[in-house]
């Protein structure tokens, strides 16, 4: 079947109904475009979980705060298309704004705990805004699962405290983050970055997988493990650190001594030069010191 | 098919996939159970409009305020049994607490500016309450069509909102308010008259009344409307009135005169002795005054 493109709300409703009613398993993997190899990668695995994939492509407004990069975001659909189409995705849902928020938008969707902190804070608002989309995706595109990446931790936590608490019947998959070769996070914003930048931003990984041999050798104190992070990201003069913490991973509590066995998150947020970037990983403090080489869980579901 | 009753939300959506698999359009009737006739008219006008009707039974704790009648309202599940079997339901979505709020809730969805007056003032967080649980009723049951009674205008509104918002793919009907032979809606609530107060009840019905033929005789004025409200209802002493006042059908928006043409709606709420009580009519102000015999609209869609 060729791919399709979508742009209306109600088509891809009844697309989805009619892929359903022949008894297709449907993937949604939502997106803001400008694709990289990391979103190849979820509709491959998209493709491997389901019988029919949707591609969303939509830079949403809504989640992004007044002083941010929403209109300079970049985007190329020929480009996306194209990328699709190799990847054997079926659907492209792409709507766009005036199809999104027609008329008075009067809904907002708050996720509180998992919210107050990190990204939470340091962008007001941006959470309820992608819960808002990532619902309205959801209802244009009833999927029967939906892929998302885990470079945004954060979100992944909101998007699946809300499945559980609107009931949405949509299996949730979180996909490892794909890195360049040097260990940077693939990210469309990669792209803002001028090329000095970009040799020395793989200091994100450094910090976090100095940090993360830490916690394997037995450090549990949280203010130990954010200061390696910390020192490790400060010996780039042209890195501003948002925060460069480490918390429960489910929770994203921030207690001061992590207890062995704790499955931890290690998130950072930073600038380099004008650019903001995000990356995390996750370790599991070792049970014991015999154990410090336990595998760190890199992808879970 | 014998009528099925289903407690918990994966079997639900099961059912309702399994449904939607044989063709099947389905139809939501939700409810808070301690049927009445008015509830019986909604599963037969769901049956009118699709194949299989499923009426919820969920007294909804997070839409009522500490101090109301949460725990005291009224339940007979063998009753509504029988009722809803002799209307031709075909499944009661019937879940606990524990089911439907199984663990930490931590999302709220806020409907702004329908929501700034009349109940939305007076029973702080009642709509938020509404929203989240219509959300959860709506993505466990996986309706086409959802049917709602006018007897709660406003939450009509603030529903239409957010399915609109959402992109709820959900066809709403609003069915006309039932009413007892003297004019008293119906309401699970009514159980709480006493004798003598449920013999002045109809009083709410009379002040209603009184107002629409005022608007339909040339009145636009909405003090003036309203006034003919509280005067009818300060015939009965043991009458309390929460509000009785005329708004736009269409935004609850309070202008000090309104247009001929205009859609209105005639909304109040009062306690009988401790009973609160409300009810509400629509009516078009006349365009002319040759024009004031125009039929009101007692049902839209």
């Amino acid at each position: 079947m060729p791919m399709k493109i979508i742009a209306t709300i109600a088509e891809m409703q009844k697309a989805s109904a009619d892929e359903r009613a022949l008894g297709k398993r449907i993937a949604l993997v939502p997106t803001m475009g400008y694709l990289h190899d990391g979103h190849v990668s979820l509709i491959k695995k998209a493709k491997d979980h389901a019988d029919i994939v949707i591609a969303s492509i939509f830079v949403n407004p809504t989640q992004f705060g007044p002083n941010e990069d929403f209109e300079r975001y970049p985007r190329d659909f020929t480009r996306d298309h194209s990328l699709l189409e190799g990847a054997g995705c079926d659907y492209i849902f792409y709507p766009g704004i005036k199809e999104m928020y027609a008329g008075a938008n009067r809904t907002e969707i708050k996720i509180d705990y998992l919210t107050r902190n990190f990204e939470g804070t340091l962008r007001p608002g941006h959470f309820n805004g992608v819960a808002l989309v990532v619902s309205k995706l959801f209802n244009a595109t009833l999927p029967h699962l939906a892929i998302f990446g885990q470079k945004d931790y954060q979100q992944t936590l909101v998007i699946k405290q809300m499945v559980r608490d609107l009931n949405f019947g949509i299996e949730l998959i979180i996909s490892a983050t794909y890195r360049e070769a040097d260990g940077l996070a693939m990210s469309s914003r990669n792209v803002y970055l001028s090329p000095s930048e970009r040799l020395k931003a793989n200091i994100i990984f450094n910090a976090l997988e100095k940090a993360k041999k830490a916690i394997l050798s037995g450090e549990r104190q949280r203010k130990i493990i954010n200061a390696t992070m910390h020192s490790v990201l400060r010996s780039v003069p042209e890195i501003r650190i948002d925060y460069a913490s480490s918390a429960l991973a489910d929770s994203l509590d921030e207690p001061d001594i992590f207890l062995a066995g704790d499955e931890l998150v290690l998130l950072l947020a930073v600038y380099l030069g004008r650019t903001r970037l995000i990356d995390n990983t996750l370790v599991r403090a070792p049970l014991s010191s015999a154990s410090a080489e336990d595998k760190f869980v890199e992808e879970y579901i």
